[in-house]
């Protein structure tokens, strides 16, 4: 039986603590959040507490707030058992209060109210110590059956990648719906297409994958989009991606 | 009963060919290819030929071939029958030399090998003449539910959008896969993330599923991925991407 203390209450908590609730061999001793408010989600379940600065012994602390408020947290609580936080971008070192201290990374976007199936998460661990990586790793495959060694170097790779393919194609998608709006198209008209260019890289390799006027360099086309886009903000983003697409091109030739 | 002649053998005529052989009421009359090469994928199951000129008579022409040679084709038929063409990007007037003219646009991306699900493509018809639109909408509706009426420009906004979701977003996770190789990453461990991001808006707009440093001005985080990136090109999209993002924000306030 491994005992766990969650301290936070948003999305990563919510999820970690559904993940981990409904499994064998995992005691989720206490959430800790701020306010009764931001703990009525957890207070059904589980035993819930405002005191950040005791909380009850545990084999793990999971520290999932917001990034700036990680050394906070971690400077704040006196344990004795693993402490880990749940950050892509926040340094091991943040938490060097603790001996014993991880990373415990869920590779994932994590939304209100929508919970993920956290068995296809795939979790980032990393221990100070090599002799806390067994009860880490344990934890995390509990949980998941996508379970990885990733140290923070590589955890820091990862972070920007997933800044490309999460942030910025989320911003892709925020453009399209603009243009849609602009002209009273709905933007659910692109949600397949949307899906399969998520599913395709899956078959392909992304680079295999590419396909559009500027892949294709159709000058004609990227000429009639680039006339067509009046907005200053999506021209740049046009006219930056296109060429990027256009040099990889001749990178190949 | 609805006769219809394919006329080209790529990925859009194979997932159209796919579909329209498996329903009732339509009849594949034969599919025109360049060579009996490229039309080995059909010859089991349909009658083929290598001839442009003189198609069988048909009720509905599909031009199915890569944009700049729809002009050729639609040139070189003479036909009595509705000729439509599938791009998103090629004017109606293209087929001008058919009285009965439109386009049948399947708002998808389609890969060699793979074929879709067509049922959930949303088809975008439109016709030079009213009168014609019955028959294309009703071969529309016999392979897919979402059928749009849609017409040239609103057509020519969708293609515009479908860049950046589409387009874009494969080079967002292209870059990613680079990132990731260069650190002896495997690209695979975005998957989750990559799917995630997609679903997402289904259920929030962008604008409201939008997060990373970017979006909470987190201006440490912002600083060390640029110091990360030493790809020029991803550098400048990195920051071109992000200065947009933070920009919304502002608006925001």
């Amino acid at each position: 039986m491994i005992s766990v203390v969650i301290l936070g209450t948003g999305n990563v908590a919510q999820n970690l603590f559904e993940a981990l609730i409904g499994t064998n061999d995992i005691n989720i001793i206490e959430v800790v959040g701020r306010s009764d408010d931001s703990l009525s989600y957890f207070q059904r379940k589980s035993k819930v507490s405002t005191d950040w600065d005791n909380p009850p012994k545990a084999d793990i602390y999971i520290i999932a707030v917001t990034d700036d408020a990680i050394k906070e947290v971690s400077d704040k609580i006196n344990v004795s058992g693993l402490v880990v936080h749940t950050s892509g971008s926040v340094s091991l070192s943040t938490l060097s209060k603790h001996k014993k201290r991880g990373v415990f990374y869920p590779l994932q976007t994590f939304t209100s109210g929508k919970l993920i199936d956290f068995n296809e998460v795939p979790l980032c661990l990393e221990t100070h110590r090599k002799k806390d990586f067994k009860i880490l790793n344990t934890l995390g495959g509990k949980i998941s059956s996508n379970v990885q060694v990733i140290d923070s170097e590589k955890r820091r790779v990862l972070h920007v990648a997933a800044v490309f393919v999460n942030n910025f194609t989320n911003y892709m998608y925020s453009i399209g719906n603009d243009i849609c709006s602009a002209s009273d198209l709905d933007f659910s008209i692109l949600y397949p297409l949307i899906r399969e260019t998520a599913n395709k890289i899956e078959y392909l390799s992304p680079y295999s994958a590419q396909t559009g006027p500027a892949k294709r360099n159709d000058l004609d086309t990227l000429h009639k989009h680039l006339n067509f886009l009046k907005d200053k903000k999506q021209r740049a983003i046009y006219k930056l991606l296109s060429n990027a697409i256009k040099a990889s091109n001749e990178k190949e030739l």
